[in-house]
């Protein structure tokens, strides 16, 4: 239940329970790193592993049933930064910044907003900080309010003002003031400058301009720069898509809501090629199995919101682009899990422009097929036959050579495991030792991207039980991630498991010493079933086989 | 057979492959990086899969048949900066480089070598580049040679000597010259200089010293920062070990050698935590299984070399320090693919030094059985007994907190791949489409390591065959990561297998179409079975089982 949740609550559990922790907590941490603990970087894996499975090597059919053709790709994070040229990142990947002159501290301009009055011909302003202009018109109010009318000039003008204006610094007229919003701070800021969100670095031992590189902003710009090496080495026919999973990295001004917005964070990206004619049914293709893949592992369809972008807000190339979002618990509004956009030629054209390397795909099968059809009327002549043929190369080859266009489905591991934890976190009554209800914390995690898939216990540890226990569970740990464990009441060791997210305890009791069955008890439901032992694997396989 | 290798063939071939690309090679690379292709990335995912399945969730019993405990973590490659103050990183991981005043190149201080001689009361020298003294000697005595006596006053200093004198630059006396190496270049190089290692970059909106920040250049201290939150949300008691896969950086001033050293590279770090008496044995138990799991996965056992430091060569808290090393094919060395070290309590110790935080184990087991022990007397005195534990607490408990001592198998994945690619690098001979014997270039991977399993043909695209073969096809592509291929000749779609290293392909004949069975072809032996088509399942699980 997302909605309720209380985020610095949640995000305590997350740190006790070993799913995700403050990167370098121990020296005061770092704003915008998150670690993934013992239960979290199961979860994460099972996640990407999940994607690999369903997205590269089983993708389901096409439209027209046919077989969907996927490989993988696995880039560096640096790379030569005309990639960052062509792709645009390094002209216009940023957000405008203005610095305090006084205290140096930077603030996003559209961060930044004024209240301001020309009084006696003179303009005056002062500013705070706010997310948005609703915001901020209260804030600024109150701020002259507080103005000490005869010490403060600035006060006493705003004060006597018939009527103020209101703008962000994005918007200030240059000739108005720009005052710091900082408390106690009575410095002038900067007009917007542009702050390049691209963690920059320098490849090799001098730090010149000559060897500056990027931490990539996105994994797809890999994809891109390495199509063709692709296409020569893997005999791949239009349509196909090449996948990556990896790190990427943006150096946000403000991280926050948890790992929703951090500074480091791992992609899920897919560049699907097709041929122009064919992109509006691969979009819909992957905008529909996208939003179908999020529901298949357990985000509820309520908390699933789609938001197709109007018409007006498309590039003149784009037949459409998607934001599949998701109900947070941090915020009111649903926020971006994936982005499925239809890039049009656009990248790998900018990449073909600046790197100088054609990268048009000859459509061979379609052009022989065509040069079949046509040179048919002059089999028996060998000269008209090469005539009409340089003919048709002339006039007809061109259209069988194109830049494909691309389908972009990129998604979040990071921002998807942390809607996995939200969704699954649940409160709900359980029975006690004595059979009267309590409360428990439950992790309703899909069982294929739950951390522990089975937790093996004994009963108690006497009579041979524990043996029997841990023979099972040996013979069942080569192929799942399960625990044994027996210490403590049973009932604790449920709730640790619960929550955990485990979706099944087997417990090893006196029966199973005489009849060779076990229970299996289900973490959601807490029904219980008796099963031969040898019958385990298989139950825990069904769980999580992927089809 | 890695010896024979041409490195420059190889890597072409690599690239042909898919298996490995030069990092945005449209735009002429950079130097230090590379991508992973769709046949390596393959490649690349199964070894970390084996690492993981076989060192993590199941890892063969301890050295007195214990179950061993491990953990994942999955860490962000940019940490608070003072991680890498408390490991050493920051002050001591450099290389000293010397720069030319007058043509600006940068050399490593080790790798410029001097011929110098005192003529006159003055200090000749001139200088190469070399990898070594024994290397320099020769061309410091040829470019010598080639000075004209008359015109290079250096040179008739130097050919008139009645004794050279030989330096590097890390050893040269303050008052000798310091040519510059480069050809062509009368300038002179600056003492030698620290270079760190690490990339730098800056997190947050101003780039000043105080938000400078590293990429990681290795995953294990994110293990050490986040100790205490693993040990605190697991459970876990000593021994046990915790786990990473993730990319590290080293700004390498001289790539090269392939992947081998590359500047964006991927480790699979344990950090295995012990009580201090028992370091030994589990230093010694992670050496043996380390190169075991090599052996395992395919390397031969002669192209591996563990070596051994010395006890002088080793500091004073370790036990021991084992590289496992690699007979590489560009190389007459074995190089190092992973170092098993036995590190004390060197680690934690910095860590709980610079952050203030106490990182000691309490082992609360031993602490309350040592209480049972020596209160046993006291049972019936209350007073007595609360004297007496008071005197324990104050004399004993101390030997049960302590910090643990650490064992580090580190591997690198890269150049793993790099091993296995070499040594399943095979040409052989196989009978072409008439049977006569042809070359054959085939790729010896382990099933497990393999980026295709199987590959299923129709041996002729009619009479239902290629029908029945799709079939076979899509019941297993959700188990296994396997190929269709109905175009070319059969011979000719072996070798391409062949080539991808593909360990089974298995074909539709005529026969299937009576009887339910198929053609499974071993791409070593390269003898062909009839199997039932339902077997074909369990013959591929067999093979790829990690047990």
């Amino acid at each position: 239940m997302p909605t309720k949740l209380d985020m610095a609550k949640f995000a305590k559990f997350c740190k006790d329970m070993g799913f995700i922790f403050q990167s370098s907590e121990i020296y005061g941490g770092i704003n915008g790193f998150w670690d993934y603990g013992p239960l979290g970087v199961e979860l994460k894996r099972n996640i990407k592993e999940a994607w690999w499975q369903d997205m590269v090597r089983n993708p389901p059919p096409g439209p027209d049933g046919q077989e969907i053709r996927m490989v993988g790709l696995d880039c560096s994070i640096i790379m030569n930064p005309n990639v960052w040229v062509a792709s645009g990142h390094v002209g216009g990947f940023s957000d405008p910044m203005v610095d305090c002159l006084k205290c140096k501290k930077r603030f996003r301009a559209d961060k930044v907003h004024f209240a301001c009055a020309v009084v006696d011909n003179t303009p005056h302003a002062i500013s705070v900080e706010a997310d948005n202009a609703t915001d901020a018109e209260p804030l600024l109010k109150e701020k002259i309010a507080k103005l000490d009318k005869k010490k403060h000039p600035v006060g006493r003008a705003l004060k006597s003002a018939p009527q103020l204006e209101y703008h962000s610094a994005t918007a200030l007229p240059a000739s108005w003031p720009r005052p710091c919003p900082a408390e106690d701070c009575d410095g002038t800021l900067t007009e917007p400058r542009a702050f390049n969100l691209m963690f920059e670095s320098h490849a090799g031992p001098i730090a010149s301009d000559e060897n500056k590189v990027y931490l990539r902003p996105e994994t797809a710009q890999g994809i891109f720069a390495n199509y063709k090496n692709v296409l020569d080495s893997s005999r791949l026919k239009l349509p196909f898509g090449i996948a990556q999973v990896g790190k990427a990295f943006r150096n946000e001004i403000n991280p926050r809501n948890f790992t929703f917005r951090s500074r480091e964070f791992e992609q899920m990206e897919i560049e699907f090629f097709c041929h122009p004619n064919e992109s509006r049914k691969w979009y819909e293709y992957w905008r529909d199995l996208r939003r179908q893949w999020y529901s298949r592992l357990g985000l509820k369809s309520e908390n699933l919101v789609p938001r197709e972008q109007g018409q007006e807000e498309l590039a003149h190339y784009s037949v459409g682009t998607t934001d599949i979002e998701y109900m947070f618990p941090f915020s009111d509004e649903p926020q971006e899990l994936e982005g499925v956009a239809h890039r049009g030629d656009f990248d790998l054209s900018a990449h073909s422009s600046r790197s100088g390397k054609d990268l048009k795909y000859f459509d061979e099968e379609g052009w022989n097929a065509l040069l079949q059809v046509r040179l048919e009327a002059f089999k028996d002549d060998k000269a008209k036959r090469e005539e009409e043929k340089k003919k048709l190369e002339k006039e007809e080859k061109a259209q069988f050579q194109f830049v494909p266009h691309v389908i972009e489905p990129s998604a979040g591991a990071d921002r998807f495991t942390l809607a996995v934890l939200c969704e699954a976190y649940t409160e709900d009554t359980a029975p006690d030792a004595k059979g009267n209800p309590e409360t428990r914390i439950v992790m309703k995690f899909h069982p294929r991207l739950a951390p522990i898939k089975a937790a093996i216990f004994p009963l108690v540890n006497k009579d041979g039980m524990d043996e029997e226990a841990k023979k099972l569970y040996r013979e069942l740990k080569p192929f799942f991630n399960v625990v044994y464990d027996q210490s403590g009441a049973i009932g604790r060791r449920y709730r640790r498991q619960d929550e955990a997210g485990t979706p099944f305890c087997i417990t090893v009791d006196g029966d199973t010493m005489k009849d060779g069955t076990v229970t299996i008890r289900d973490r959601d439901t807490l029904k219980q079933e008796r099963i031969p032992k040898s019958e385990v694997r298989k139950v825990l396989e069904k769980a999580l086989s992927p089809v």
